[in-house]
């Protein structure tokens, strides 16, 4: 998607470009048709008028956006909490979105915050087809990703985490306590490549764990029936353990399981993806591989603040890939095979 | 605080208007100090230059401000995400800010989001005493408080929960249960009017329900000393059942009270205002006064749209006050007195 102009919106409006000017700028004397047919030219393209433009000329505006999937999701709330701090302590305040885990909704936030006055965009991006990350990618403004990644959207800066590390240290605790039959449960339908990425970890670290046909792979989606479906696969299969790679699957399944009266711990040992607070609570806690959710943060705002410095003239976008590893945090959720 | 107009940022630069527009719109030959004077006088006095006007001039920009204390606290995420799903229903888009807890933090995002294009805001307002409220309180942009109250704001539509009919209930229960000596915790660091008026109301209310000199109300704040000294101070008041007004604090006292041994539900009975996530995570899962907050969040965009449509020219705030009623959800943490 290229830089959509106002010549573009004229020919779609079948206008003249100072017809559509007035019109969005809410002057001159138009025909109701006229103006519906030059906001929706305006709208169908993606055109930014130019309060945008005028940020651009003017100085700094000290504003940044914040796109999340979201905020229920207390891994969300953390980073976005983090980087609002982080911002602000560079002087900078932040305008918060969330796609709530909607490509179309995130398209539509996408193109309004465009419409404000802003320095740049912190985005955790949703879905691998999605015209607003597009139109986000082909503006000259400062932009980088973090948490998730897009693929094919090389240009853009990342900050995501390494599952390895931390997936690597939970296998080889299981290990020792004696587990040999570990189950593993995927969230696919949520197209986010960060969580398709720990599933493939685990794929390709389990046999050095595992016996062989002792590691499985489940798939889970939001709904409830899937969730018990995807408890009884597990049972059945006969793992001793089980890791989550999306924290809210590990929420729902921990309740599940305790209606069942299979007892976290002992009878099934349980670890999950995400540092959230909620699994310090339960009781037994609940062991994690934590993202570094505040690090993540700090270098995603990091690298924003510098781009920002070096000015829009020169911030074609640079590649950079910073990747945070992740740490395992044993708790009383994983016990010893008697 | 009136209106700040651009004379008056001249004035405290001591330069023309002219030059004033020129500086903030970055146009014009001026030197830095000029430049600095003009920026930092339009930034003392809250000046909020020509996007605003614009945005009034033009049509609605279908963008609303939300301003919450803390994205960390489920409660208010769970607020703040039901309100940009009602707003999204209604064609209109969140920008999303926190106070994070902090006046000066809350104050300083105002200024900025009266920068944006924006047609609305709808905030939990943050203590009594705020510059940025006041800003925006005088301003005339649609704007409706939720969930907290600013005495002397009586002119901005309110949406508020009645702490009275949960709490109720709460005692209603616990007294049928046995219980007589009922501790409360408050919180009144926090400067929250609605935090504090459940306060009241169980100064109010428990005398009807427990039994003379059987009830108290003990301060804590954020602190893990405070927490300790408020458990302490609750075992050595041989309260039977102890009710927490700010689910944060609540949520401390769980762990400290499970590292004394002291059992949830029989030893000691538990309610807690919010009805947040964790609380139906934990064993026992634990009692909740509910503010309804989706309930609450739909009244908030209904009215912020009523002023929106009214348009801006009749929007002079009417006085208007929602209440909510809050309920009791009676959980395994609320056991019998033996």
């Amino acid at each position: 998607m290229g830089f959509v102009t106002i010549r573009d919106v004229a020919r779609q409006a079948k206008v003249s470009t100072a017809a559509v000017s007035q019109v969005l700028n809410g002057k001159g004397r138009f025909s109701a048709e006229t103006k519906k047919a030059v906001r929706r030219a305006a709208q169908d393209l993606g055109y930014i008028p130019d309060s945008r433009a005028q940020a651009m000329r003017s100085d700094s505006t000290q504003m940044v956006g914040l796109l999340v999937p979201d905020l229920r999701n207390p891994y969300f709330a953390d980073l976005v909490s983090s980087m609002e701090t982080m911002l602000y302590e560079h002087g900078f305040g932040a305008l918060i979105g969330t796609s709530a885990e909607s490509v179309k909704r995130q398209d539509d936030f996408i193109m309004r915050i465009l419409g404000q006055r802003i320095d740049g965009v912190i985005a955790v991006p949703q879905g691998a087809d999605s015209s607003g990350i597009e139109a986000l990618v082909s503006r000259e403004l400062p932009l980088v990703f973090v948490d998730r990644r897009v693929p094919g959207m090389d240009t853009v800066p990342y900050v995501v985490s390494d599952p390895y590390s931390g997936l690597r240290e939970a296998l080889e605790l299981l290990r020792r306590y004696g587990h040999r039959r570990v189950a593993y449960v995927a969230h696919p339908s949520l197209g986010s490549f960060s969580v398709n990425e720990r599933a493939q970890a685990f794929r390709s670290l389990a046999p050095t764990y595992c016996g062989p046909d002792d590691s499985a792979v489940f798939s889970c989606d939001d709904s409830a029936a899937s969730r018990q479906s995807t408890i009884d696969r597990i049972l059945a299969f006969k793992a001793s353990a089980v890791i989550f790679g999306y924290s809210p699957d590990a929420i729902g399944s921990i309740s599940l399981l305790r209606g069942l009266g299979i007892e976290i711990g002992s009878r099934i040992s349980l670890v999950s993806f995400d540092d959230i607070d909620a699994f310090r609570l339960l009781s037994p806690q609940i062991s994690v591989i934590s993202q570094q959710v505040q690090l993540m943060g700090r270098r995603g705002v990091e690298i924003l603040m510098d781009r920002i410095a070096a000015g829009r003239s020169t911030s074609s976008q640079r590649s950079q890939l910073v990747s945070i590893p992740t740490v395992f945090k044993r708790r009383d959720s994983v016990g010893r095979l008697s």
